[in-house]
């Protein structure tokens, strides 16, 4: 229709007619083209980094989707002449098939992820297609991919791609079958761009090794344009556990999706649909919210009227319905967050790793999300500065927009003296020795842009990272306190130790009388059960943990030992120890021990073998059955320790007083 | 092709064909509607802002090019039941023709503004139909939209909107023609959406408000949903010049861009194409180009190969081709941003109105921009906390996102505690009683995101800002200097005209002997040439202003004195003043006082009439052809004055070294 409708257009005489003559449709190719900057692509730097991000990420996704563990390699090569790159990231993927190679990298919003509700690293289908078109407009040169899918009959195929902006469409050159002797499966993609390398905080070496913090899994190499090789190595053999497709949860579901949904489904009447449409509506839930809303079962869906829709999406407020399903996450889990971190932060001997904390999932319009943070403390941290933030959502490094991210504002929102650290007027990003990490992890993370560099304020979700954030605190704060009163108490009692018996010798030798026994004096004094924890290192990934247990008071001690361990890690030295009870799926042990003497001490003995045994922190060990004012070198187990059956009345009554504080300021939390 | 592939590779048995079978296309309207946050709909109460801010934004720019004084009518009502919301926006514009109706409010990525290089606040084509398509999915109901045209013939149209997301396309009811009594042209939206009403900082009444700092020429009224009416009146009828579309402007072109432009171009040579498809080049400079290319001038464009295109470019940067032209931006220009400042912010009754900067125009990927800043310090302006920023892109204030904006960071990037502001470290939001406001105006704003918040870290732009801010502040600086000087010497003034009397007089009476003439001791101790502004309001925007110059000094003094007027307001009673020499095409104008004897004085007076009259500030007055130690109450001229053929060597030195400091800034600016 344009052209003719153009021309008259034009001839009319009003204003509107003249800006009719101009009103077109825009390809939305040209808009991102014209928008760079939306995709990621504005400076130079960021650009290099991007196309870099967008091709690893792509590389993860595919090798986990497949199973394999992946094995990646980015090479960045500098052209003599002015700032153009050649970029090459390859990995040991399930490959392309051969017909879908041209859209997946020629094309923008097309992909396979972008339906599915479960937790992926790429999820618009614009990314690669992005990193082609920006290396294609800046030096005019197409990309090169190459892909073999698994199977010793498939050949390899390699072929020359670009995007022809004005219809989204791929443009293909060189397509050509290759055999690639030792290929197995994988893809590779070689394109040049302009850009400008730099070293720093966003850097690429800087996003490869964040991204190997928290892909503890993947192996990855990398080639800087000096030559220089670094390779991060894999910290775990462990694959995360697959996401799975779920369908949508039909909390937080909008009217228009709804009215859609109902006209979309294959389902014969309006419970059906309920249940075999949505995630956790049973027969009985969807009785129950139809009876509420005043709809009749049997209807057909497509019957439904915009009033009847409402009414349903009310009664779904009413009723209770169970929480998101999780298996379509993939969270990091506290354990592999910490060895993640130990792995590339170990240079900087950080004085404590506070033990990460995973939250339950909630949901954010019908996508559940799970948040997770961890914090490192102290050592060679710089301590002068603003603390480091490493932002992650699903599993990908955040290195961008940290002042336009949920996760930077929620830091800013918690209130960071109470746990320790620097923080003016208890705003902003606190000062001080530590690296804070958050992930989120999602179906759907709400970025603020297609560049996916920050995540949008959702005041479920930052009220989530809040929450998280301030329970990892509470973990380092304990650690400081512990760590305080414990040296305070070492340093009376080397004094009493020394000082008594200095005490007594000198006045039985003045007054001419033997020495008398001093344990039960010391015990008076100190008044304490003393915990000691010891640790050796035998070997490659292998730890003998002792505890030492003194009852330096003047009655027999009867008390229960926890701690969290690595379960992979244990072996039958836990369980032969007389004093071992339990453990529970999550590795969480209890010991007890019966009537310790006054002036005696016992030691619990194990060993932890394996990739993990070094995220066990010895200091990290709890009491309960005794009063936790007694005891040195040991907290009280906290009450969400989550042991049934164990009497933890005495636990911290501090904490208590946290959660107070925490669900006052969770009901403060505002929008931005 | 879908359906049978996806067969083929549903039994295909590689993890390869398993995704393949997954792969597909993703409708651009699914995508935003899946990823509402991006359009900046995330929560309810952001949402409810934005729909009305694409609605004011595209009523102002349709007014605008039509030449329309805009008159802009915003109202909301509250349903009783739950959080559901009716917004109407409607305006005096041009109208749109019946036919496009459909595609402007029901489709994404349609629209006029997108391919022309002009300023415009809309220009990606997807705001007023993400705003009717949030207000459908969340309320299940139409928007209603009505437009008339210019023409006493012509009918209304009303019609009810919705979009198809699966193909992006209008669904359109009730379409019908009326008769609207009086209705000359224009055009009203109503729809409904989900929302939270808020007042503050990022409230719809803000919003409101701060357009009208930035759009003087328009009338806004504002019915809240306590049914309270705000009226913004227009601050001036002179309309901001109309924006004229240019061409690209060769420099920061990418060679994509060049084999794109060479594939399309209707020249027959490379010359004529050179020419006619960009601005700025001539026919000299095309063949400079060529030359230096080694490109045959004659040849046709769609022969040339990667290579020449890329010599070209190169080409291009060696050539010094003139800045881009500057009719395609419409900045605000200084007066009117102090007089829409003054017209809102007079209640906080500031101190100072520090002369805005509006710098000179630069371009950005090809696209020209001009970025203009302003402060107001001082009066009851909060001075606990941080400054308020205002942040505005094409006459639109931004709201959101102030963390992820270049403005911010350019803000952060200043050092104001050189200019009287308090800033810990020299780095950050600066605390204390200033209002910065910074717009920024652009044939193409490079925003973060669709949702058009904060404006990307492009290092050339941000670098403007910093300079605009910078030129700004010294504005600020030298006022509060000036103040300062201005108080002490008229404390030391007071004192030695009332002591010196009083000692001569009680010295003569004790003598017995005359009082003698005190006016050459008085000079003497002085040694100034003082300038005293005063101002008498006259009625409605008029304004007397006098300037009574003493010499203290005891020589003969000739000097001149320098202000800036708003020219329109300026009468004859200026002209005919004796001492008037000369004002310049931008109101900057020239008095000269030649030889004032010591100990006399002489006043130059005049009047300023119309709506501008008070933007005038009577403190900003400056001298020249006189040592500047030597005056009180005025500056030396600055150097950037820009009036040629007068004497400015004994300008401040200080300026000087303001400017060095500026530059080794500009040369540390790093990127984000």
């Amino acid at each position: 229709m344009r052209s003719e409708d153009i021309e008259d257009y034009a001839k009319g005489s009003t204003n509107a007619h003249k800006m009719a003559a101009k009103q077109q449709e825009i390809s939305v190719t040209e808009f991102f083209e014209k928008n760079k900057q939306i995709l990621g692509f504005d400076s130079r730097s960021k650009s290099l980094l991007m196309g870099i991000k967008e091709a690893v990420d792509n590389a993860l996704d595919a090798c986990e989707e497949a199973g394999f563990l992946p094995d990646i390699h980015v090479r960045v090569e500098r052209f003599q002449e002015d700032d153009e790159y050649r970029i090459t990231v390859e990995d040991n993927g399930p490959g392309i098939i051969h017909k879908m190679m041209p859209n997946v990298f020629g094309r923008l919003l097309y992909g396979s992820r972008f339906h599915a509700l479960r937790q992926s690293r790429g999820q618009q289908g614009i990314g690669i297609s992005a990193t082609v078109m920006y290396g294609n407009i800046t030096t005019g040169k197409p990309a090169h991919i190459e892909s073999k899918i698994e199977g010793n009959d498939e050949v390899a195929w390699k072929m020359d791609i670009t995007i022809d902006t004005k219809t989204n469409r791929p443009i293909v050159t060189n397509d050509t079958a290759f055999a690639h002797e030792g290929w197995e499966h994988g893809t590779k993609i070689e394109y040049t761009t302009k850009g400008r390398y730099i070293t720093g905080r966003q850097s690429i070496f800087e996003y490869l090794r964040n991204t190997a913090i928290v892909n503890p899994h993947a192996k990855v190499e990398f080639h800087d344009p000096e030559g220089k090789k670094y390779i991060f190595e894999r910290a775990t053999e462990q694959m995360p556990p697959k996401s799975k497709e779920v369908k949508p949860h039909p909390e937080g579901m909008e009217i228009g999706d709804l009215m859609k949904y109902v006209q979309n489904t294959q389902q014969k009447t309006v419970r059906a649909f309920l249940k075999s449409d949505f995630s956790r509506i049973t027969d009985r839930i969807a009785e129950e919210v139809l009876e509420k809303a005043g709809v009749n079962p049997s209807a057909k869906p497509s019957s439904l009227k915009r009033e009847d829709c409402k009414a349903i999406i009310g009664a779904i407020t009413q009723v209770k319905i169970m929480a998101p399903p999780t298996d379509c996450l993939s969270p990091i889990g506290d354990t592999l967050i910490k060895k993640g971190l130990m792995h590339i932060l170990d240079g900087m001997k950080p004085e404590y790793y506070a033990t990460p904390v995973t939250r339950p999932p909630k949901a954010v319009n019908g996508n559940p999300f799970v948040v997770e943070a961890g914090i490192v403390y102290g050592g060679e941290i710089p301590s002068d500065g603003q603390v480091t933030i490493l932002r992650f959502a699903n599993r990908v490094p955040l290195l961008y927009q940290q002042g336009a991210c949920t996760i930077t504002k929620a830091i800013s929102e918690v209130d960071w003296r109470r746990y320790g650290l620097e923080q003016r007027g208890g705003k902003g990003i606190p000062f001080g020795p530590a690296i804070i990490l958050v992930h989120v992890a999602s179906t759907k993370v709400p970025f603020t842009s297609e560049g996916k560099e920050a995540i949008a304020s959702f005041p479920e979700l930052q009220g989530e990272v809040e929450q998280a954030l301030r329970l990892c605190a509470r973990n380092l704060k304990s650690h400081l306190n512990k760590m305080e009163r414990k040296s305070k108490t070492h340093a009376k009692f080397e004094i009493v130790q020394e000082l008594i018996p200095a005490m007594a010798n000198k006045t039985s030798s003045m007054l001419g009388r033997p020495v008398p026994d001093l344990s039960g004096t010391i015990s008076k004094i100190m008044n304490v059960v003393w915990v000691e924890p010891g640790v050796k290192k035998g070997g490659k990934n292998v730890l003998t943990v002792n505890y030492t247990v003194y009852n330096y008071t003047t009655q027999e001690r009867t008390l229960r030992l926890h701690a969290h361990l690595p379960k992979e890690c244990v072996n039958l030295t836990l369980f032969t120890n007389p004093n071992f009870i339990d453990m529970n799926d999550e590795g969480k042990t209890t010991w007890e021990i019966k009537s310790l003497l006054p002036s005696s001490s016992t030691i619990i003995s194990f060993e932890l073998k394996g990739d993990m045994a070094d995220t066990f922190d010895a200091d990290d060990i709890y009491i309960s059955g005794i009063n936790p004012v007694l005891v040195m070198g040991a907290e009280a187990l906290p009450g969400d320790w989550g042991i049934k059956g164990l009497d933890i009345t005495e636990s911290d009554e501090s904490i208590a007083a946290y959660e107070e504080e925490e669900i006052e300021e969770a009901e403060d939390l505002g929008e931005e």
